[in-house]
């Protein structure tokens, strides 16, 4: 079964419409033509289970619950079901979906997975993000590649508004970047995961995962609204892209940030994100430099990690958010930073060296006072940036 | 170039947030490190052209203006630089999008193309929805088929929630409907267009699509918006799939029908479907059964008609509103009902004949008054459905 928590605000007859979408959403309504099926066509009827009013805000909240057999499994047939033509109808917004275990799919590698491939098991993972966004050249990247990763960085991905463009087109950036990584395992022992940004058309985005992946790819990055979940459904499902599947959050609010319409971000960044097969999902922190509220971050946090999901808090994120970001979420996250890595003032490898010496602060319960510290990537972090 | 334009509401720091977003969603910021390639990295920058306040609202409207070698020539790289993470920095909505002709795709057939395939060359369109929505079988939806196409149906298509279920299987829907589109080919001549509905994972989509095709599927529908823009690219670039795409609006309030989030209806459904390759694109008409504005009706109208793509209000659409629609749209337009039609008191066959009298009607510049009408179809759908 599928349940589903509609809000409607205050001057809405939730009642009403929760019935409009339990049988608007799925049979609609027939006639007495269709008397001889009508065991077939209520079995596709979906319920109203409950329409609570919330005392404070004279919102309502309706829960329907509709039959599995209505969608295919996926989260595409599943929007259209729950949310598409009554995205239309008036002010509504899709606070929570529940949906069985085995719904979707789950994830191929996961915490466990990436864990393993990197061969880090008791602390959080560090991860960059190639700055400047746009106009660096393959070699520019495999330069910066080769900065962090022999600080110790983890991941890195690509910014998010990277495409395959003339400059730095995606093949040559996972070549030349390929290079850096082998020369890192070779000499360190240690693997550097590089997700590299998928996009195309859906054809030639799935032709292009498969192509990178026997090019050496170690991960992937897909702006998943930007897309369409079944592109991440295809991906994921694909045995070929045997790399884990990082899902950045693009377009996410323009679903997810209006108060009274749209999905909430717990809901797509969370729920869909886990049921469609990431490995590990982006979204913004509560305490980044994106708006973001607590109880909906504590949710995708949760919906992930119950996927064996990682949960990678971003935006924002920067060496002082790290004792906070432990008290939040323990080892088993992913602490991305874009400028925070890349904009050190004493540059990118200080920039990672900043991270790990803030983890071993924490593991060891030492002060974050400025005064307290000594000279060094750390010091120099919490200066520009401070702590939260 | 790419010109959009934000709309910030009142209290907004428009020309701040304008800089934020000219930067943010292209280059980024960066340092003396790259000096050496400032020429690169500026050449990709946004630049913002104007902010305006809006006297009434106190709205403001900025227009920012980014260089096309950003992206891709498609819509999915395009929503990621617009608005992929600022979607999460505020209040703020893409509110027009302007793009150079050659950007995108245009469709393989549109207009033009589906009057062809059909020999209807001087009047809309009359296209019906099959209902109910769910739990009918293959051979339901052949004898529903069978009856209005012998009134004079131009077009038919799946409800848009009907997937690829057991109940009725999406190809055995096809080889049962095609069995009366050959049958009525045969007897009278006329074509009918079925429109599939494709669904699944986009790969699984994909083959889907042209495995239909081959096995003579005449148009596909697509919900775009819970599968993606990449996949209509990929469905409309592929030579095999030699047949109108329709589009159907599904989700589409999701992203467009809060006030001061998301983007307009206008731009999802008339400019980048029009610029993504669809050939016909369906949309709430403003006096249907759905919350529209008319001035978005008409933005979409003209983005789809510029470039030779089939304009289709839908919702709540029934033999009452057509001299309504001739007012607004003359004769390229395609009038789809799902109950208006099915659910005429006399029948689905004379839920279409109540259309064609109609359009009659208009051409004749006769009166709708109820008490003008002979008996017959039409009169008998003003009397269920009114006129508006």
């Amino acid at each position: 079964m599928i349940e589903v928590d509609y809000r409607f605000p205050l001057g809405v007859d939730a009642e009403k419409q929760a019935k409009v979408i339990a049988v608007g959403q799925t049979a609609g309504t027939w006639d007495a033509r269709f008397a001889h099926r009508e065991a077939a066509l209520s079995k596709h009827l979906g319920q109203v289970i409950t329409v609570k009013r919330e005392n404070i805000t004279g919102c309502s909240i309706a829960t329907v619950r509709f039959p599995e057999g209505n969608v295919e499994n996926d989260i595409s047939s599943l929007l259209t079901m729950i949310f598409g033509k009554y995205s239309m109808a008036g002010a509504a917004k899709v606070v929570a979906v529940r949906l069985s275990n085995n719904y979707g799919l789950s994830p191929k590698l996961g915490i466990s997975g990436i864990r393993q491939r990197l061969g880090v098991f008791n602390r959080p993972l560090i991860m960059a993000i190639f700055k400047p966004a746009l106009g660096l050249s393959a070699e520019d990247h495999a330069a910066i590649l080769k900065e962090v990763a022999y600080a110790g960085l983890d991941i890195i991905k690509d910014d998010e508004i990277l495409g395959d463009l003339d400059v730095a087109p995606t093949l040559e950036r996972l070549k030349a970047c390929r290079q850096v990584i082998d020369e890192i395992k070779q000499k360190t022992g240690r693997t550097i995961l590089y997700a590299v940004n998928v996009t195309g058309s859906a054809d030639k985005l799935l032709e292009k995962a498969r192509l990178l992946v026997r090019e050496g790819a170690n991960a992937l990055l897909l702006n998943v609204l930007s897309y369409g979940f079944s592109v991440l459904q295809a991906l994921a499902a694909d045995a070929d892209i045997n790399v884990p599947i990082f899902t950045h959050p693009a377009l996410a609010g323009a679903l997810c940030a209006a108060p009274d319409h749209g999905i909430s971000y717990s809901v797509i960044l969370g729920t869909f994100m886990a049921h469609a097969g990431a490995d590990a999902v982006l979204y913004p922190a509560h305490y980044g430099s994106l708006p973001f509220d607590a109880s909906e971050e504590a949710k995708i946090k949760h919906s992930l990690r119950d996927r064996n999901v990682f949960p990678v808090p971003s935006a924002g994120i920067h060496p002082g958010i790290v004792p906070q970001a432990i008290a939040d979420y323990g080892k088993d996250v992913i602490l991305n930073a874009g400028t925070g890595i890349m904009d050190h003032p004493d540059g990118a490898a200080s920039g990672v060296k900043a991270f790990f010496q803030a983890l071993e602060k924490v593991e060891q319960q030492e002060s974050f006072e400025l005064e307290h510290l000594n000279d060094g990537a750390l010091k120099r972090a919490l200066e520009k940036w401070g702590k939260k």
